[in-house]
């Protein structure tokens, strides 16, 4: 689906700002009904007309920082781009309607370079049925900047915020952990491979699940309709981008109350088991650290435990305390160690 | 208001992502009513609930394309970067109420730049009475981008788009135009002064209306009330950034219409003839090319005429026509000119 055809190259000037953004966006398709003017006027004009509440969310993806283009194609990039905002939509409990894309490009970047970047983003507005209406598109003087800002909906008794958590909740999580982060490691091991013999065939056939967690997340849209499909509304929620810990933390910081997450009850993928043993890494940190799983981390009443109980794609991690007794980890040797975040940062001192 | 007090020097990196947003943000107050939740949670929660229209808008401003900051202090870069995406939500003839803030920042910025620019971005929040209801914080191997997405509210019956404009219509303009631009210039030539003798003292006293619209230009959220009062809904409307001909170009294409713009009906300040003369440029061209203004730029009917013509504001400037009949610039000595956009562009070839 997403192979790479990098064969002309045409100078982003020869379009300008406006013709680069018609001839970008031109494949765009408006579906939503609540879209009434999308791209091409100074805003877009939306139409909820609905006693839904409306929610936003936006990030900025830095070349460099958040992403590496040596190992994350453009498409995948652009599609990897709006998933990380739709994870936060869908972390409102919320269906996302709408997106606005911007960028800033240096000159080194040909048309066709964008057109894949682009076909990313499309790929995903479309599969996920949001509208793209509107964005900016600028040059840069050094990388590539994604900004990208998502509206969605929710019924305003089904808002899922982070700072409603009570005492006595189970914290539930969706898919399983760590897969991402190992994905980047292997990717990163075999440019280093590379440097070293340009002629090394990488053979990643047994990572292939870890590579795309890496490359082609996906927003957990479908937990969204299966809570709803269970008559479940999450008590608090929040999308696992910085890594299970952190997340964690933020639930029990913004609701003023504590945790216990059982290390033995984590998910995790025979793939991040067996790659962790090959890495010599230990599961339960990169499943608490690693980040960009962009699953649903959550709480439930205890009397919604049935319901979520046997499901395939939830897994009850643990359970909500008084916030003096604070946040620990259970291990599988019992042991209680406090929870700390030690989730990919950002603002990290890169020099 | 704006003195820049450099004292002390933070690192970004001693208060951490969240640290920093948190930091930065403490002082913003949430005023609507339709804002649930700002800061702090995947993302912010509205309600609208209200048969309007939503309006959305972004904008990316990228440091050495944008804006330079030898000469923009940083809290008027942050007061100026919200004016720049509310003229957009005013253009639609809609009424602000939120923003995001979105910023990617190298680490030679200490914390005390960004308490400067998130100064700018309050006092502009606060003067125009919009929520800040999020953003993103993140670094940057390059220089400073900033990142906002501004939301309005209008009635469905009174938005005001681009392609809407009607031939027989007049086309009106508020304020007046080029000052921004040679702001700018003369800003730049201080520089150049200052370069070559640091002890020069600049006497920027006749100057001073071309700078501050430079450096702190006011969206006209006065003309959406004005128009409310005057019962004028605009027949079509676009702020002016690029410049009034790359503006009127856009009407003309998007309505499918022609217009006659008269060049001595373009409003200039005094200072915008004088300093003109002294850097001997045409000051027609500088109106016409110069961008920054954040003018709006409307068309209305003509039986509306009546209520627009005395207003010291508004200045009526050309008529709409005939799509066959093209987009002219109808001069002084009553010759008829093709207008063409020189707007400024962000994305020219800058190497």
């Amino acid at each position: 689906m997403f192979e790479n055809k990098d064969t002309t190259r045409t100078a982003i000037s020869t379009l300008g700002e406006f013709g680069l953004i018609d001839h970008l966006t031109k494949h765009f398709k408006i579906e939503q009904k609540t879209t009434v003017l999308g791209i091409g006027d100074d805003a877009a004009i939306l139409d909820f007309n609905t006693k839904k509440q409306v929610v936003v969310t936006t990030d900025l993806l830095v070349e460099g920082v958040h992403f590496d283009l040596s190992y994350m194609p453009l498409k995948h990039l652009g599609y990897k781009a709006v998933m990380v905002n739709l994870s936060d939509v869908y972390a409102m409990n919320a269906s996302a309607s709408q997106i606005t894309i911007s960028i800033a490009v240096s000159n080194r970047f040909p048309v066709e370079a964008l057109e894949e970047l682009y076909a990313g983003i499309q790929a995903a507005a479309s599969t996920y049925k949001v509208d793209v209406i509107g964005g900016d598109t600028t040059s840069s003087n050094a990388g590539l900047v994604i900004s990208i800002t998502a509206i969605g909906q929710v019924d305003a008794d089904k808002v899922t915020r982070r700072d409603t958590a009570k005492e006595g909740d189970l914290l539930v999580v969706s898919g399983d952990l760590g897969a991402a982060y190992l994905g980047l490691q292997v990717l990163e091991r075999e440019r280093q491979v590379f440097k070293v013999n340009p002629n090394a065939q990488p053979d990643l056939e047994q990572y292939t699940y870890l590579v795309e967690r890496q490359l082609k997340p996906e927003a957990r849209k479908d937990v969204i309709a299966l809570l709803e499909e269970l008559e479940v509304v999450p008590t608090s929620m929040i999308d696992i981008s910085d890594g299970l810990s952190s997340e964690v933390l933020h639930i029990c910081k913004q609701s003023k109350i504590g945790c216990n997450l059982y290390e033995d009850k984590i998910p995790l993928d025979p793939q991040v088991i067996n790659t962790c043993e090959e890495f010599n890494m230990d599961s339960t940190t990169i499943a608490l650290s690693g980040g960009e799983d962009y699953e649903l981390l959550f709480t439930i009443k205890q009397e919604d435990f049935l319901k979520v109980k046997a499901n395939p794609h939830l897994s009850v991690i643990g359970h909500m305390t008084k916030e003096s007794e604070g946040v620990h980890l259970i291990t599988r040797a019992n042991t209680k160690i406090p929870l700390i975040a030690r989730g990919w940062n950002a603002l990290e001192e890169d020099d």
